[in-house]
């Protein structure tokens, strides 16, 4: 196994300092256009060289009529070119010295056939050259960190911890304002995988394991095709880093899809729960399960066991966070008798401490970020908590304006009383080395959670996800302690 | 069965010409001003009397020191006032010939001891008066059509056709914002049950049963408490109105949690499923299932049967739904040879049509706006569609912008293409009457998902949540037509 990124193959794809661009033009409707605009609308610092047979320049870049005219030799090749000329062109970077390629064309494996045999052809020039490709019949790739995107929407510059292999472009492309808005995250790197011709899902673990930028990494999988490898790697990857994997091809009918997305030949679920299960990879049954548990898994410290807190100050959100909790393999423990003595003074006759610990109706705001979770997180027989957000910016304005708080100040006054707070829910995680997990009906545009998300407290859309995504923890943690025992 | 809502005990409650408040003062800090407040920020055009001992006017309006100085006699009272004093009030109100109140003040049998003998006095007053209250223990009550919002926080005002009502305030009161950001939605009337000292979920359902402005309710239950009389007025609303409920009781740590909120003994989940299922009621497994199951159940014409199509320009995200589709019960059908000859023109030599119908890149963008879904609609083996919407506004602006279309006329060109785009898929599920449930990872700030939602064409967050809204259709209309059949 690799143990720094620059010994893997896809180093030079994600880090290029130079890429010869094939399939760009002054077309705004054509695929490869829209990638090199990415590119360059996301800031790219390398050099581009856009090869193009006729054009002069290429969105102002000047532009090759063939890649042998290019001064020096790039990092890599990046093809979106009709299907029929991506083999002559693989060749002729090959020719050039080019030892790296994306290659998005489509047309191959996944449309059968003489796809088929067409596929073949760039195995066996690659193999010829000594190139390393991706592709055919994916998107691309994103290395947030060095502002490059080279995909077919634009990020929005994002950066983030989330380190992804997929087997669908889409998930990566379309997904930048999925993160930023749901989380305040982005990609660390990305890579788009389609046919898996020469690269495969087990580089991209290998790479992503070792990306310092990588706190966690996700996978969309329609079929493993190295089995063996895929295991071994995985499974070393696991011990230092979380894996969350969501796989499609488990039904009939995602089998078949699989089959006419990336002709991949998906296995029954059982098989691919237990490949999971040996390498410490954590199943996700969903695109959004998928992010919600690589962004809490990326976030938090891992948490020692399954036992958990709740606190709210309302009580249907705290009853469905619980049953959720159990449904997900956590428990919820009643408070030790020193606890509840602690928490005697905060704790209304209308509320109740039995865990969900619920406030109903607090007197001092500023408890419930900062006396309440630190008396929970002292709680020596619990390993986390999960906490309700549901104050909004106008609730303390209407509090600062009926104590008098000037109109021109009220603004300044809530951003200042929300960091604070956030602050302190923040340094409590940090104190005490135990997950926090918020969840809120509200979105980013509520001050608190983006300030808590912002300052690394992860906040889910809703009690159940949140639940789900501590049980994901919790699995990771054992599953881990499993294969480090296995391996001792 | 009531045939219209003015027979039912809670049409004063949701329909007030003028209220008695109890428990509001100007200290902003206090429940009761908080709910004043929101209702008289939602815009309510009847009368409201505040009654304080002391002060003469709360919020700007004029207050009475009690309930014998109003001059008229209000439709229902409001009481928000410490515990040990709604016992006295509740009697006042009688005496004075109300007959309609809404007790929010807790510490009743949710507290246990000496608060189940404070809920029997409760019952045991109404009984003398014949008072029909809802609570103890509640948020309020919601009537968006009346500009009525008596709970925690202003509603924005927005109108909807969801019909709610809840064992836990928080999931009417906090879910204004959150059905306005996903589903451009809103509560048609909602009601807060808190204790179920007096009327309780039988009651409202049969309300929302009758209410011209529902047309799905959706209920949050921790116990429920007739069984039989549940069941009966369930099944009848159920034939003819679509009921989803969230049951939160099921676990054993939920089911603590339920006895904590409001006092109420939860049952295994199997005997929930038992009732659910001969009432035909849809059962959720989250709180955003809840809402996806409504809003979808309150758009589209029921689909006859459980097979569909998607329709897709990203194979990833067509796999996922695919793949989900069938763990929610729905199959997918190969289109027919007359389809497949129908919709070769528009799909290109990457993309499938063996349903995911996927369209990789398509020509002509309003294609996958009418022409293909219209194709699709006419297939006589499928009941209904998924389609994926990924265009963005930028993408709208990059085309236009290169067409040379002047920057001042670019803003308005983008709104009149999205808006003939979806008045187009809108104008379709009309005339084919079969369900279309889109899905993109986009959110209403997009503009495409904006419009579709607001046209009546549901979109929801992701694939899998659109597969199992799609589910929960057929479900009802599998559930209802065996609950008509057994009736006839």
């Amino acid at each position: 196994m690799i143990t720094s990124i620059n010994q893997s193959p896809l180093y030079p794809i994600a880090n290029p300092k130079s890429i010869v661009f094939f399939g760009a033009s002054n077309n705004y409707s054509a695929m490869g256009t829209s990638i090199l605009n990415a590119i360059l609308s996301d800031g790219f610092e390398g050099t581009l060289y856009p090869v193009h047979p006729r054009e002069k320049t290429v969105l102002n870049l000047p532009a090759y009529a063939s890649v042998d005219d290019i001064p020096t030799l790039p990092d890599m090749a990046f093809i979106v070119l009709p299907t029929k000329i991506v083999a002559q062109t693989l060749k002729a970077i090959g020719e050039k010295g080019i030892r790296h390629a994306v290659i998005v064309s489509a047309g191959f494996n996944e449309v059968g056939g003489k796809g088929e045999e067409r596929q073949k052809q760039l195995q066996k020039i690659a193999g010829q050259y000594n190139i390393r490709f991706t592709g055919p019949n994916c998107i691309g790739v994103v290395n947030s960190h060095l502002r490059l995107n080279a995909t077919f929407l634009p990020s929005e510059g994002k950066t983030g911890f989330i380190g992804m292999a997929s087997q669908s472009g889409s998930f990566i492309t379309q997904m930048f304002s999925y993160l930023n808005n749901r989380y305040g995250q982005g990609f660390s790197t990305g890579f788009s995988l389609g046919n898996e011709a020469n690269i495969d899902m087990v580089d991209c673990i290998e790479y992503l394991g070792a990306c310092p930028n990588t706190r966690v990494i996700a996978l969309y999988i329609e079929s493993i095709r190295q089995g063996q490898k895929f295991i071994d790697i995985a499974r070393r990857v696991s011990l230092h880093k979380p894996i969350v994997a969501f796989y499609v091809g488990g039904s009939e009918t995602g089998k078949r899809a699989c089959l006419s997305h990336t002709g991949s030949l998906a296995g029954p679920d059982q098989l691919y729960n237990g490949v999971f299960r040996q390498t410490g990879i954590i199943r996700a049954s969903s695109i959004e399960e998928l992010f919600d548990f690589c962004y809490v898994l990326g976030s938090c410290p891992l948490p020692v066991g399954n036992k958990l807190i709740i606190q709210t100050h309302s009580g249907g959100p705290g009853a469905a966070a619980a049953d959720a909790c159990e449904r997900a393999g956590c428990e919820l423990p009643l408070p030790s008798p020193e606890t509840l003595e602690k928490l005697a003074p905060f704790v209304p006759h209308t509320g109740s401490a039995n865990n969900p610990i619920d406030l109903t109706y607090t007197k001092n705001p500023l408890d419930f970020f900062h006396g309440i979770p630190k008396v929970l997180l002292e709680e020596k027989g619990a390993d986390g908590m999960l906490i309700y957000f549901l104050a909004t910016a106008g609730m303390i304005h209407t509090a600062l304006t009926s104590m008098g708080v000037p109109d021109d100040e009220i603004d300044t006054q809530i951003q200042n009383i929300v960091d604070t707070q956030c602050q302190s829910i923040a340094a409590l995680v940090k104190t005490h080395g135990k997950p926090i997990v918020g969840f809120s009906f509200l979105t980013r545009e509520n001050p608190f959670v983006t300030s808590l998300q912002d300052r690394g407290v992860p906040v889910l859309p809703s009690p159940e996800r949140a639940a789900k995504a501590f049980g994901a923890m919790v699995d990771y943690t054992r599953l881990r302690k499993k294969i480090s025992q296995q391996t001792d």
